[in-house]
């Protein structure tokens, strides 16, 4: 296996920071695989532990299949030794998530985050989540993280279900997005004999989640703010918190604008200015307004961030 | 163009009901063409204004999109003359709707029926939807017609953005799946020098979107009852109130059972029930419980369908 | 009983249309009862079945029990023989909805309008509210119409409490303020044999629902535009509705604008401009700005009323 | 003052753990004077910073406003010098709340707690709560604290109006209730300058409250093991955190029980097994179910406290 020692049981260890990175795009909205590459050169020198690729900030409900797959494979050539690729592989169709897994792993992915389907909403209930991701675990070539993100899919993973799906073998962790912090204390402490490892999915409750056991982060912030929020990741870890509490603070509002306020087109702005490449979305996602690019940065500005 | 006469300047007149159609298996998932034909053959004797294919009802999210041109490509075929096709091209990015409208217009689809894009919902705001739904419009050889169904998206299109886009001339009509009946009359009203089309997306609220000045709906339980529905609208059309409340009435507990409810897999049992093929659907969707059997059945039988 | 004759084995009759009368206050925020006066002399030459006094409204939360008392006393005093007063006596607790609906029935109400307790409304299930119904009816000497208004109380009573409560003989009706019209056609429908009386709470929406079943509607916009939704209602009994259509059409904004967009101070504005007595809300209601009065203008001028 | 030295000007300092406090009931429903002393008596041995009276788990607006007044009298008699007597004081109206703030002042509160108002939800904007809250504090003789419950009043406190209000000089600080550990973070940090003191409203994310920057909890779970989360008080405080993980996560299901799940009926009948006197509830809150009340003793035992 491409990464490293693992906890338990030759488990892969998640714990530690993760940006969930963006796609950049050219002007006439093709994958530009050129930019992401120097991207990820700027990545490869910071301590994150891996990279999502296709997270919810990587677009990848606007990318073909191809594409998905296109990315994770350039990603993989250019990730160093000993760093975990997290590839994003939930599609609606169990069959189809199930193919695309393979193909993910075939490209290169070390563990594949599922997202949760979502369409039929009401009936996603855990019966239904259950089914679909021990189909999912029981054929995929590599470990499976749950992803639940109800910004998004405007649902959320039943407790009862990530604490059954938590004894399948080849599913590792969950990915929480939503940052209910007792729900994550309690996960934490349901999953506790089976090691489960639950990452924050965002950089607003970080501190928080890590207090109240959660092993890592997957943080749309770190593809800016990457290095300070290893740093916050160190101090939690080495117990700094006081030191961690004012770090912690300053990040939320940056957070909160390239995620729940303004999203990734926020975020690839911000990375424009602190040196990555963001660019414009796939449509129809559009570019901020002027309006709210000067909200953008006041909320790094206010910050201390720029 | 295969469907009849319209109302103005040579516009698809929409005004009537249908069924948008499921989508059969076989015990293996495989899409079964040869059940899909047989429930066409039925529908064909029924005073249906049309079919549409790839609603909601159809699973569209979990076929592929082979799958789901082969399907509209199939209908076609069996579609009798002056019947229309409408099919849903909606997909998260707009340049794979606008890929896959195209596609769709081949296989032969008279109108498209287009769903608000939903994954990065905070970001999909009257500026976003107005851009997609008008580039969609522009390159569309065929007719559009949005579809809201905030059930499913977690989405409502706001009703500024509707009122926007009904005087892009390639924009004929909504389908409203919510069912605010205020929301209704008020884009019916605020739309009218358009001549705009709307249809109800439920047979719950069928009776009351006539009477607020709907053209037509687009109801899951058409699928089961189409005679009774037609019949409904029938009565609608021609002022008999009294009789059609009261089958009104017998029809929302039957429709909520199919839909809210118990979903798609309800639908496809009733389906069974009433001689058509319905089947299982493709997972992660599961069969009813045999609770959710007996629920289902008594939903029709007290109102007395079965 | 000072009220008129009722359809079926001495009841109330409830059909026809209510003002939920506004409270006017002395620059003070006293009740000013003589403003109060001025107004019911205006509404009783409309063709109202009654009045509501202590609805929403009404601001009865901001009152004192002794206020709420003494406006029902008021109206009472001044209300044309054969006009239905129904007062609003909902509280917290049943212990003092009990007393409180005792108080109003000697002070002259007709009937009781109860609003759904909604403080724990965790709690507040099928088994609770018909608890709470049962006693208020049991004890109450005058009867009861059941008040479900989440957008106020975040709680909408349940399709089963609502069909129960209606077999109680002491309990007539139902106003519903959302809307959901297939909801409401089904309460109409599950409770046919009961005779139970179901009126719109809202403006909006009080086409469609004389269309599925209601007899009737309290209307907070009839504070304004009472004789308009009083020949809206002719329409509707005597089947004009095509005429009936374009009324409703252009009364839906101005509802809007006095109900969910800008709530009580925009309603009492609009009294203003229609020759009533509206001026200020107790605070924490705040009068509302500049740009509120002109969207509020807005909506009832491009509608032709202003 | 009867309650302890201030961190800042005075200021009276907030921190530690309150538990919001029960009101029992006779058989006939009557408070239960004899035994809330009992109660109280238990209460004063542990190491609480105060009791909160007349938070939602008082039932308050169960309570007529004698009744209110009366307990908050019962409970100055009974605390120990040095305790903090918050009293709950909000009602809807502003009028109203300075009313009620003046009497529980006279009837020996050291502050009040001050829900927002939340009928008229649609119009408490920053606006309307800054100037309601702005009032109170301006009149009111003791220190005021803000309580925001959304569970209960459908209504959440905006941030910006917290971080307005945090400047007066008679606003301490803030009950928060739902838990959002991202907006508890951020309001210690932009308050900071203010010494503004956050409580966490509920045990179920204490720790983590602690950990970003609150300063206590009133929590309705110390009504039954008070001792534990004064513990859990001491750990977070004095940096013990890997043992306060431990504890805190074994008190996440039995507050849910006795907190969002099963509510007040849920926490008096736990009181009893606690040795506390709970019992029944003003109707119309229901007693628990059998199947409730061995739900909530699994989510005690399960647990290791019973």
């Amino acid at each position: 296996s491409r990464s490293q020692s693992s906890p338990a049981a030759g488990r892969l260890d998640l714990s530690g920071i993760y940006p969930p990175i963006a796609t950049p795009f050219t002007t006439k909205e093709a994958v530009d695989y050129q930019r992401l590459e120097e991207n990820l050169q700027k990545y490869a020198k910071m301590p994150f532990k891996g990279l999502v690729v296709q997270g919810s900030n990587g677009e990848y409900p606007y990318l073909t299949e191809d594409e998905r797959v296109e990315v994770v494979r350039t990603v993989r050539r250019t990730l160093p030794e000993g760093k975990v690729l997290m590839a994003g592989s939930g599609c609606e169709s169990t069959r189809a998530t199930v193919e695309l897994t393979e193909k993910m792993t075939a490209a290169g992915a070390d563990a594949v985050l599922v997202v949760t389907p979502c369409f039929y909403k009401g009936k996603m209930d855990s019966r239904a989540l259950i089914h679909h991701f021990t189909k999912v675990a029981d054929s995929s070539p590599v470990p499976v993280v749950l992803y639940s993100v109800p910004a998004n899919t405007g649902l959320e993973m039943p407790l009862d279900a990530v604490v059954e799906l938590s004894q399948h073998p080849n599913i590792l962790g969950l990915k929480d997005s939503r940052g209910d912090i007792t729900r994550i204390g309690l996960i934490v402490h349901k999953t506790k004999t089976q090691n489960f490892q639950v990452l924050a999915g965002s950089a607003g409750f970080l501190m928080a989640a890590y207090c109240v056991g959660a092993v890592g982060g997957v943080c749309a912030l770190a593809n800016v703010l990457g290095q300070e929020l290893c740093e916050l990741e160190r101090l939690c870890q080495s117990g700094g918190w006081e030191e961690a509490r004012i770090l912690q603070q300053r990040l939320i509002e940056p957070n909160a604008a390239v995620t729940r306020k303004l999203g990734v087109p926020a975020l690839k702005q911000a990375m424009e200015w602190f040196g990555f490449h963001g660019g414009a979305c796939r449509s129809p996602l559009q570019p901020l307004t002027e309006a709210e690019t000067q909200q953008l940065r006041r909320d790094f500005s206010t910050n201390g961030w720029l």
